[in-house]
C-alpha cells in the first residue's frame, strides 16, 4: 500500500518547557529554559542528529497578565531564536510562525529571505492569521476582523511576499568588478503591487535566496484554512484525535490541492503527535499522570475559554461540558469544533475535556512503549493519514529525549526513516521543488 | 581639559564591503560578503578583540533596479543579522537600525527584548523615520509623511515602545514550581496606550530583558532630530566635516539634553569618521585616489539625487554646484544642508562633490597615518567635539584592519582607550545605567 517513494517526515514542534500546560512544573524542568539560548540549542543539536526535518516554533501575539500567573507564558519572538539557532546549526530545516494580521508584507518578505541566506536554505514560514481580541487590541483595533477577512487579507499578503521573492531573478547579480556592473537591472523587477490591501512596489532590497522562498506551511484546518493551504501550502500542521479523521482530512487536502492544479506529494501533511514514552505502557501512562497532577483547573480553564474565544469560568467542572455557540466562535474555529466533537462523542465532562487538552492542546496524545508509538506512526503513514508528523513532547527534558532515543531508531529500522540527511536545505528534506521565479518564466517565454 | 571619567568610545560601522561607494570593486573586496555570514562573523570578532564598544548596521527599506545597476545595494536586514552575530560574539555591543514609519511597536518591542536577552544585554536599537518615496511605496502610500509627522509619530512609537519595556518588572517571574506560581500578574502590567497613532493595550509578550530596554541610539541631525535625540536618544550618530561644527552640536545638543533634564553624560556624541590609512600620508592619499578612480559619476549622481531627494541628472559634472531648493527637501535635511555648506564654502563644482561624497556620504574622511588619525580623534574628544567616534572604514578588508592594528593600539598607547572590557552589557561599555522600570517607581512611591 506504501507508494514506493514516499518518505516519512518528522518535525519537531519546540514549546520552550514542553507541549502540557504544567511542563514548567516538572522537576525535570529548568525554569529558566525559554531564556536560556545554550539549551534551545543543545535541543536543535539533538534534533538534528536524529535527522529530524525541521524543528518549529509557534506564535501568539499577546500575553495577558492573568494568562502568566499560573502558566508559562511569554518568550522570545520565533524568528529571531531561530535566526540565531540557523548559525549554530547545519542540516536541519527551521520553521518559523509569524502572523500575516499585523505585519506589513515588505518586512516579512526582507526578513525570511535573509533567514533563508543565513540558514543556506533552511527557512520555513508557518503562515497564521491572529485570531483574538487580545491581539487585536495590541495593534490598534478593538475586535478582530472576521475569519474570512482575515484569510482574504493572508492570501493578498501571500501573493505580495511571493512576487517581492520573485523580484530578483536567481542571476541578476552580475557582480563584475572590473566593469563596474553590480547587478543587471533587467533582472531586478519592481512588482508594483495594488490591491484591496496592499499596495507595494519593489523589488525586495534582498537578492534571491537559496531555496527561492521560504517553505510555506500553514497550520489553520477551518473550512477557509483548509482551502487557503490546498492553494499555497507546501506542509500542513494539523490537529486530528481519530485515524478516520485524519485520513479523511488527509484525503480532503490533496483532492483540493489536485483541483488548484497542484501536485498532490508536494502538500505534506504533518498532524500533531504527543507521546508519552515509557519502557512500559504502564510507566507511560503514570508519566501522563504525573504531569496531569500538576495542572491548575483555574489555569486551564482560563487557556480553554481564550481558545474558544467564549468565557467558560462560570461553568462547573463537573457538569457536562457546556454547549458552546460554536457558530459565533471568531478565533480557533477548526479546534473548537474539534472540542465540541470530542466532549459530545464521549459525554465528558468540562474537567474531563480539561484533562484531555492539558497535554497538548487538542493534538492526539499517545502515551506507551517505543514500539507502540512506533507503530501508531507506521499505521497512519503507510495508511496515508499522514505523510509524517508534528512532533509534541508534552514536556522537554526527558519526553523529547526518549523520543530521539526510543522511537526514531525503532522507525529507523523499520526502514520508515532516514537515518542520514540527502539534501541540503529544508526543501531536499521534504521532497519539495524550489518553485519558478515568475519573472524568469516571463524571460523564457520572450514576454 | 579632559574630566577625569571621560572614556573615548568605538563604534564599528560596518557597512558590508566598506563605505566607500566603490569599495565594492576593489580588488581586496570579495563582492560574496554582503551575503557571508562567516564574513560578517570575522568583522565582529575582530572588533571585539579590539574591545570596540559596538558595532553597527544602517537600513533602508528600498533598493530600485536603478540603483542596483552601478552599485552594491542590498543585503540582510540588520536586525536578523545581529541576532545571529549575538550568539556567536561575547562581549561587544550591537546596534541595530529599525525604522519607526513602517512598523508596529509591539512587534519592535518584542524583537528588541528578545535580542536583548538573545546577547545578555548587549542589544542597542538606532531609531530612524524613513524618508523617501521610493520607501513609502513600499508600504502602501505614494508619499512619504512630511518631516515633522515623521518625528511625531516616531516618539510616540517610542513612548510605546518604552511602556512596553517595562510592562514586565524586573522580578515579575516567580517560577515556584511547587507552588505553580510562574509570574507576579500585580507585576505584569497592561499599558493601554491610546494615542494619535497607536493603541496598544499590552503587556508585551516577552518578560524583561537584560538592559532593561535596547541602547537608544539616534542619527537624525535636523532641527526635529536633534531635538528628539536630545530628549530620548543615549547615543548619537552625527556627520560633521569641521571641528568648530562638531563642537557646536556637541555643546547645542548637551544642551538641550540638560533642558530636558537628563544629565548631559547620559547623551555619547559619536560624529563619523572615515579613516584612510598609510604608512605615510602619501601612501593614505594614495589609497583614497585609487578607491575615488573606480567611482561610477552616473551612480554617484543616482545616489546623490536620492540623498538629497531632488534630481541632479540634467546638471553638468563640471559646473559649480547647483543651488537646491534646501527648504522643499522632504528626505535627508540635516545631510543636505551639510552637503550645500560644503559646496558653497569651497565653491566646488558637481563632480567635485560627488568625490567628497564618495567616501563616506558627508561623513568626514580622514587620511593619513595612525598618528595623524589618532591625534584627529585625540583633538576631537579631548577639546569635547566627540564623545568617541562612528568609525566608517571605506573599505573593509584592508581598511577596517589597518584601523584595529594600528590606530586601536596607538589610542591605547595614549590611554584614551580601553584594553579590556570592564562591563557585560552595551551600557556597561557606554557608561549607561539602566532606566528606571516605569511602573517599579510607581510601586515604590506606594501609587
Amino acid at each position: 500500500m506504501r507508494k514506493p517513494n514516499r518518505q516519512l517526515h518528522l518535525n519537531l514542534f519546540v514549546a520552550p518547557m514542553g507541549h502540557h500546560e504544567a511542563a514548567w512544573r516538572h522537576p525535570d524542568t529548568n525554569v529558566n529554559q525559554p531564556f536560556d539560548f545554550a539549551y534551545f540549542r543543545r535541543i536543535a543539536a539533538k534534533a538534528e542528529a536524529a535527522k529530524l526535518d525541521s524543528l518549529f516554533f509557534a506564535d501568539r501575539l499577546s500575553a495577558s497578565p492573568g494568562m502568566v500567573r499560573y502558566g508559562a507564558a511569554g518568550g522570545l519572538e520565533p524568528l529571531t531564536l531561530l535566526t540565531a539557532l540557523a548559525v549554530v546549526t547545519r542540516r536541519i530545516g527551521l520553521i518559523a510562525t509569524v502572523s500575516t494580521s499585523f505585519n506589513e508584507p515588505f518586512n516579512l518578505a526582507r526578513r525570511f529571505a535573509s533567514f533563508d541566506h543565513l540558514s543556506g536554505g533552511r527557512a520555513g514560514w508557518n503562515i497564521i492569521t491572529s485570531g483574538t481580541d487580545e491581539e487585536a487590541q495590541n495593534f490598534n483595533l478593538n475586535r478582530i476582523m472576521d475569519h474570512a477577512e482575515r484569510y482574504e487579507r493572508a492570501r493578498e499578503f501571500l501573493d505580495v511576499a511571493t512576487k517581492l521573492w520573485d523580484s530578483w531573478e536567481e542571476d541578476a547579480l552580475i557582480c563584475d568588478q572590473q566593469a563596474g556592473l553590480y547587478a543587471d537591472s533587467a533582472k531586478v523587477h519592481e512588482i508594483n503591487h495594488k490591491g484591496r490591501f496592499y499596495s507595494v512596489k519593489g523589488p525586495l532590497n534582498v537578492s534571491r535566496s537559496p531555496q527561492g522562498r521560504p517553505l510555506l506551511v500553514q497550520a489553520g484546518s477551518s473550512r477557509d484554512g483548509r482551502r487557503f493551504a490546498a492553494e499555497f501550502a507546501e506542509a500542513i500542521f494539523t490537529a486530528q484525535q481519530t485515524f478516520e479523521d485524519a485520513r479523511h482530512f488527509y484525503r480532503d487536502l490533496k483532492r483540493q490541492a489536485e483541483q488548484f492544479g497542484r501536485s498532490p506529494e508536494h502538500v505534506i501533511v504533518l498532524p500533531g503527535i504527543c507521546p508519552v514514552i515509557g519502557r512500559t505502557e504502564e510507566e507511560a501512562l503514570e508519566k501522563q499522570a504525573e504531569l496531569n497532577a500538576l495542572s491548575n483547573p483555574a489555569h486551564s480553564l482560563l487557556m480553554l475559554s481564550k481558545r474558544v474565544g467564549f468565557d467558560l469560568s462560570g461553568y462547573r467542572l463537573d457538569d457536562p461540558f457546556p454547549d458552546l455557540p460554536v457558530e459565533q466562535v471568531r478565533g480557533h474555529v477548526s479546534r473548537t469544533d474539534l472540542i465540541v466533537r470530542l466532549a459530545r462523542s464521549e459525554n465528558l465532562t468540562l474537567r474531563e475535556v480539561l484533562h484531555r487538552l492539558a497535554g497538548g492542546r487538542g493534538h492526539r496524545t499517545i502515551a506507551g512503549t517505543p514500539e507502540q508509538i512506533a507503530d501508531f506512526i507506521e499505521h497512519w503513514f503507510t495508511h496515508e493519514a499522514a505523510d509524517g508528523f508534528n512532533v509534541m513532547p508534552q514536556i522537554m527534558n526527558g519526553g523529547f529525549d526518549d523520543f530521539v532515543d526510543f522511537v526514531v531508531p525503532e522507525l529507523q529500522r523499520r526502514g520508515l526513516f532516514r537515518t542520514e540527511y540527502t539534501g541540503a536545505t529544508l526543501r531536499d528534506h521534504y521532497g519539495l521543488p524550489v518553485p519558478a521565479n515568475r519573472f524568469s518564466r516571463e524571460h523564457a517565454q520572450g514576454l
